[in-house]
């Protein structure tokens, strides 16, 4: 069983020798080779660039052999196809305009072709498998439809989404329509991921939590539920990850997806037992504990596959992406935890 | 039944002829009259001016007539008590320092006397009381030791609490000892609340809901009973609220505190059959919903309304504080709805 075989086993339910493992952000600047290639380019210049996006994917694996790479890109890159101006200012976040408010707004954005327009993405998959091998998995990834909306509403990063949520109510049909033009780009945007050589899929919705779960399900999933059957028509696992998702479980397992990313908040025994039959689980060390000592991760590491060790289908994660700051030698400590192989066979 | 002994009944589980309602942050910046009067000074200097505080505390109840008037205050008046510098910066929100980060930093913040330095809450509540009469309620309230703490740590607001995080796994003694001088001081802080006229207290831990249930049941929970059990020893109902709370009830309920506040994330039916025949509950309109029309801000309160009825001692509330560019005709649909009185006695 290699890294790649593992990682599709899991994502499928079947049993593993051990959980296969990688980190949201992994691809990210609390590595210093990462911030080295960073120092010369912007950030959106870095995706737009298949050598540079390949190479800072590549890095986490070269230190710690993680059992998938995750393509380095954003879920911000559609928006941008659409048509809106997307921009990353330092310290600041990302900046998109004009904001999309109105009916006109969301008529005015337009449909892209993948090959076309975001070609780069997919130079920068092959790059990655060309270096990778076979041996181990590649994601793909886009945002969820509410998350990416929330950012075209807002125009930046929000804490309380006053804007979507005035459109969500105030103009429902309109908002309706901004989810199904974000899910409709999404699902090209996708296939030209797995044309390239992507493995497995993953949906990000970062903000889908700050919904109640009845709202969730009415507003959103069947959004969600669309989006993740046409990426699965790929022939491709996909996970489905919301933060803040305590409260969604059962809304998330409805979607089909194969894989539900779960958060640090979340109990592991206590998602097991409400969809750990219907869905494989990822998850969910706080990506603070990386802030502890080194044998403080250790600990927290292995609580963490312990607490997973009866699910069907279980891939270790952060329960949110690692933050730029984390220091090396408890990163260190985590790989060295969760990659040793384990006698005992995981799951049954 | 007037709004007090509405409020308080409701407070103890029993039958109200309507559910009561306040909502957090009333006395706020969403009111022109509030904004009128702040005009002219810092938000400190608000606080520490009892004519003012109790000017805008009065405003809201002037307006809506809700059932409670909430002081207005701040979370981080303790830490300034205790000796840090803390200021408020438009556009940046609360910064504290010198950062608490060592025992040393803990060890060096100095206990205080709340009849003495905080002696103009006091009068506040005093001044509040005098135009309020004796038939609505005064909410005091105090931070839950994490909050207040993090603030303390972080020295400003965050998104993750890796500062905080990273004493707590690296240093668990010196923020347990942090905690508990914190604690020590809410205590007394509280006590001088209710001698100056205070009916209930409301304990507001906003970042709590950042932890798994396992953390929050064992290092704060035990520091969070210790301020519920003795600010009842006033001789009056305490709320326990925690924002992002689906994942915590049943640990809240073990605060021994009466009431439990909670967002709007949490499934109204969900929580009163998870700890409903333990506490009484408050909530939880998404206060996003405020940017709806007036006719859907109807509909939602309603919906709400009717998701309680089945509790024995509900309080109405929004799931967090309301935000400061909420249009009034919103807020004004809200509490024609809320506060119109049901034919109907409430639960039973």
């Amino acid at each position: 069983m290699n890294s790649r075989t593992r990682f599709l086993a899991a994502c499928r339910g079947e049993e593993t020798d051990r959980p296969p493992a990688w980190m949201m952000r992994q691809a990210g600047r609390y590595l210093p080779e990462y911030r080295e290639v960073r120092s010369g380019s912007t950030f959106l210049g870095m995706v737009h660039d298949p050598e540079k996006a390949a190479e800072v994917t590549m890095q986490p694996i070269r230190r710690y052999g993680m059992d998938a790479a995750v393509i380095f890109c954003d879920i911000l890159v559609p928006p941008g196809a659409m048509g809106m101006e997307v921009e990353f200012v330092e310290g600041r976040g990302p900046l998109l305009g004009p904001p999309i408010r109105t009916r006109d707004d969301v008529e005015r954005l337009t449909d892209f072709d993948a090959t076309e327009a975001t070609g780069f993405l997919g130079d920068s998959i092959r790059n990655v498998r060309a270096e990778l091998g076979d041996e181990r998995a590649i994601i793909g990834f886009c945002g969820a439809p509410f998350t990416v909306a929330s950012y075209m509403v807002e125009g930046q990063s929000s804490r309380n989404f006053e804007n979507t949520k005035e459109m969500m109510l105030g103009d429902p049909e309109s908002f309706d329509r901004l989810l199904e033009r974000v899910t409709d780009n999404s699902i090209g945007y996708l296939k030209n991921q797995v044309d390239a050589g992507a493995d497995v899929l993953q949906v990000f919705d970062s903000w889908g939590g700050t919904l109640d779960a009845a709202t969730y399900r009415e507003r959103l999933l069947p959004h969600v539920a669309r989006l993740v059957e046409e990426a699965k028509s790929n022939g491709v696992p996909v996970i489905l990850y919301v933060n803040g998702c305590a409260h969604l479980l059962e809304v998330m397992a409805d979607s089909g997806a194969h894989v539900l990313g779960i958060d640090w908040r979340v109990d592991p025994k206590e998602a097991i037992a409400r969809v750990g039959d219907r869905v494989a689980l990822q998850g969910n060390l706080d990506p603070c504990t990386l802030f502890g000592p080194p044998d403080v991760v250790r600990q927290k590491a292995r609580q963490t596959l312990d607490a997973f060790a009866d699910q069907k289908g279980f891939i270790f994660n952060l329960g949110s992406g690692i933050l730029p700051k984390t220091p090396l030698d408890s990163v260190q400590a985590l790989w060295e935890t969760v990659l040793q192989p384990s006698t005992a066979p995981h799951s049954a």
